[in-house]
């Protein structure tokens, strides 16, 4: 199988795990749950995941725990795009090619379903599906709060959305972009490591991988802003040129930010050296997320 | 010292273990740390922290544990305040007679410091000082994400703005209470036997005397949102009778709802009565509620 069909396979499996752990429609407030799965059902390549699914595997951990953990991870990454999405913020209407949850219910209930999303998370994170041993299921709650908290993915939301254009330089957007997506990314590659008892030394490397390869993804984010087909990415494009947003293409010039993202992109592969074959598919990952045209 | 002193005194030992928990504004984005300082310090009750501290404390159990559990809640708590009083939910402009966050800052800064609060609700519940048991502390994590998920108070919140008035019946406004309120009030104590490791029949005695408190609770703020005084109150009073909202006192009468009240109290009080003089402040908090006037 190749990578493509592979990672459609497994965000099929996703799609599969997803739909049983959120929660049916019922009660007089099933409309909640309907938003909910209204935004996480239906699409995305489930890139965090994926990421959390082959790290396990690569470790030749439990993948039942890793698909469990790898839903609550996504659960969080849902809420924080139907908050971003709201009037107030990026005020945008559609996403993965249908109307965002403001539009297709309303701003009370945006804001209701990314709460419970945001909520089901710590939920399912802290379930016994997630892991066997309670230490390290809280140890993924804590990481994962750290990671999508203040000082993480909300942080670099409110850096996004308040630092002014003056003081966008490559430092700031690297932090930024560390924060809002970069964090996240990161959890996913450490929650594999986290669930397979892996030393400090592995955490760090795996960390090392995942960091680079964040800021690679996300210097493909902004070509892709520039290049990129609407009707492929389903949502709108040209967004951060048009608000005139300082991006890692208009820092480093488009030719320059694709000779960054390679070489982050090889440095990530290197961080997994150790285990050889056994990396291939988180290699691939690179490969694809600096290929990717959606 | 009486029972108001105690309240106070308590209320003061979290404002200040509040001030030291949550994050100090730093870096570029300092100001959604400011701004959950600003929803969270400088005023309440702290009745929900109160609750968990004087239950560990009638158990015998760690009273440290019980504050930074108390906090964790008390920022879940100041989160749903946050969300609710948006102007696309219940739009309010006043909160602990201040400015609520959207009107201090902007709605965009109110959604993400309320993210932040909840997020920060869980991370502070998984560290170390909450308890140092994992087992208990991702116990606490799993019972606080059901109590304020789509189940718990999000589901009651949902139920409170979309069911219409025809369908409000005594029935259902009790299941939207034990939603919205009830769940984080029966949590208040329940987390307080889970600190000190009671068993399930001792934690189930507590959830009954959380669950009577929580109506009765429920139902004074009913009583008061007719007779109290909009500058003790510190928000808006009289809204739901504007608004033509079925409450405790519409369905049941002024004193019909302040006989089920006392009613109530004097049962929760009851589900007690194996810890003898050690309930003292526990039943003391009962009549506090039903006698408070904001």
């Amino acid at each position: 199988m190749n990578f493509e069909m592979h990672l459609k396979s497994v965000a099929g499996d996703v799609e599969t795990a997803l739909s049983d752990l959120l929660p049916e429609p019922r009660g007089h407030q099933a409309v909640i749950m309907e938003a909910m799965r209204y935004a996480t059902l239906g699409g995305g390549k489930r890139l965090r995941p994926f990421l959390m699914i082959e790290t396990v595997r690569m470790l030749g951990g439990n993948l039942d725990n890793a698909m469990v953990a790898g839903c609550a991870l996504e659960c969080l990454h849902v809420y924080s795009l139907i908050h971003d999405d709201l009037p107030c913020m990026d005020d945008d209407d559609l996403r993965r090619g249908k109307p965002t949850v403001h539009k297709a219910y309303d701003e009370a209930m945006a804001v209701l379903a990314g709460d419970g999303l945001l909520t089901l998370a710590f939920e399912l994170l802290a379930s016994e599906a997630a892991h066997s041993d309670p230490s390290v299921r809280v140890r993924l709650v804590a990481e994962l709060a750290k990671a999508s908290g203040h000082s993480g993915m909300i942080g670099g939301q409110v850096v996004d959305i308040t630092v002014v254009e003056g003081e966008r330089d490559e430092r700031l957007i690297t932090e930024l972009q560390a924060m809002k997506t970069g964090a996240l990314i990161d959890f996913s590659v450490r929650a594999g490591g986290i669930i397979c008892g892996v030393d400090d030394t592995a955490l760090e490397q795996l960390s090392a991988y995942a960091r680079d390869m964040g800021i690679a993804f996300q210097i493909q984010d902004d070509i892709l802003d520039i290049e990129g087909d609407v009707e492929l990415m389903g949502k709108a494009v040209g967004k951060d040129q048009d608000l005139g947003k300082a991006t890692f293409v208009s820092i480093l010039g488009l030719q320059g930010a694709k000779d960054r993202a390679k070489a982050l992109g090889r440095a990530a592969k290197g961080h997994l050296a150790a285990y050889g074959d056994k990396a291939q598919i988180l290699c691939e990952t690179v490969d694809f997320v600096l290929e990717r045209t959606h």
